[in-house]
């Protein structure tokens, strides 16, 4: 998707900002979900250093005692009182009812100001063709791609809809401050750009996923705008960790610096939108 | 989505072609999913009234024997020879094999010309709001709508090649008179148009699916045009069908009878495309 000089202009574009811009402008009860590695163990880490005291980050990962788990761990530890471990399992609606029930119960009053949909998969994998794909890869990425997000949206909508009243904003209403949702999509998400990304990764389960969770997010965003509450998809950008490979042009700490600038500035008229890293719109 | 009169006119508009016009281009085996009513019963209807002797329609639904089945029972005996009705139920793989098994060996050098994705489900109703809605009805119109369609798609992808061999054309090499998937979308599919048709039907599963559908559709059309198999979603229009609702300004004759003729139209641009039942384009 970007040649490796591309890749390097972007970094190097990006290394000036980042020294020049240490804090993102976010606040209040932030829900991660798939922390304990790649973009959502980055977006944890830049969240905790970057966000002021009166911030706190739920960060959630399948198995918080796993060694998987190890570099999470380290993390709270590092900044003590300002990240809290949640279990939990996107494919398993239970997981996500008593991962829910926990936070709510720690937040009460104060709502959830943003919920960053993060956790994803992909069978069989990148490389794999029509005939290695079958029902059961459609069905698990869509129930943990799409089902997982549209449940946790549905059980934290009171939280944000509280934490929405409960902030009073001067000019757009709409903010990750206020009370936001961010799911995390994909740039072959696409259906306009099929033709040009599909040679590249076939991926059948995880493009008609990720182009449902649009649809997801374009939806939540006229249901909830009443609400006040910002729904947004981004496009973390072609990222070098476990899912995008070694060929991708993007370190992890650069697409999260990224995107956490990104996420600090929407407002009102970029709720329902598919936007990459650096803010660019994204064709549905 | 349309006005009263808006439908009014449409329909005096193809009253006078449909009386014009009363032969669809297409031949061949064609194999249409969910035909025991609505319109996937009249596209099997014109289909055996404006095809030719050389054309063998394969019309599934779930019961055959079933009293729901007894108006396509009819059709197949008004008329003989013409009609092979299928047992199929979209949600259950091994139906789903069967009935490609059942019909291969009836058709096998011929190849299927083609294959129209009509079945499809909504659940839990067209008015149900969020909290009415769960992981379940997600899973299932999933499963029913994307991940059917799918498997049909793979394991019908050899006899789409064959015929699609075994056909010489001039000009456009694709046509579905040579080989071809249709599938039936929606308005309601485009995440674009989003805004202007949420308020009226909610229905986050169905549009989920929808949209991941188009997604399947354009990954098809990418995957099979070194093979000349053609692959284009259609929208029947907003159809006085049990899905569509009393209020609905299109009647089925008129939906089936556009698309067919726009079906017969179909050619190498057309694929990987959203149309309507009108020929227009629809933004994703």
């Amino acid at each position: 998707m970007f040649s490796q000089s591309q890749g390097r202009a972007v970094r190097q574009q990006l290394r000036f900002y980042s020294s020049a811009n240490m804090s993102v402008n976010l606040e209040g009860n932030i829900f991660v979900t798939g922390t304990n590695r790649g973009i959502g163990l980055e977006l944890v880490k830049q969240l905790a250093e970057k966000t002021g005291k009166e911030a706190h980050i739920y960060a959630c990962c399948r198995e918080p005692e796993g060694t998987s788990a190890e570099a999470l761990r380290g993390l709270a530890t590092q900044y003590p009182g300002k990240i809290t471990i949640i279990r939990l399992d996107m494919s398993d609606e239970d997981s996500i009812l008593t991962a829910v029930q926990a936070v709510s119960e720690q937040i009460q009053t104060a709502g959830l100001n943003l919920l960053i949909n993060n956790a994803a998969i992909n069978k069989p994998d990148s490389l794999a063709q029509l005939s290695a794909t079958g029902k059961k890869d459609m069905m698990e990425v869509y129930e943990t791609n799409v089902a997982g997000p549209f449940l946790l949206a549905k059980l934290f909508h009171t939280l944000l809809q509280t934490a929405a009243e409960g902030h009073t904003s001067e000019g757009d209403k709409m903010s990750c401050r206020r009370a936001a949702i961010i799911n995390i999509s994909t740039i072959i998400s696409s259906i306009e750009k099929c033709p040009e990304t599909f040679a590249q990764a076939k991926m059948y389960p995880y493009r008609t996923s990720k182009a449902a969770l649009n649809m997801l997010t374009r939806c939540q965003a006229e249901d909830f705008k009443i609400q006040n509450i910002l729904v947004t998809a981004i496009h973390p950008g072609w990222v070098r960790t476990d899912m995008g490979g070694e060929q991708a042009p993007l370190i992890t700490q650069d697409s999260v610096h990224g995107m956490l600038n990104v996420i600090s500035s929407l407002s009102n008229k970029d709720s329902g939108m598919l936007l990459d890293w650096q803010g660019e719109k994204i064709p549905w």
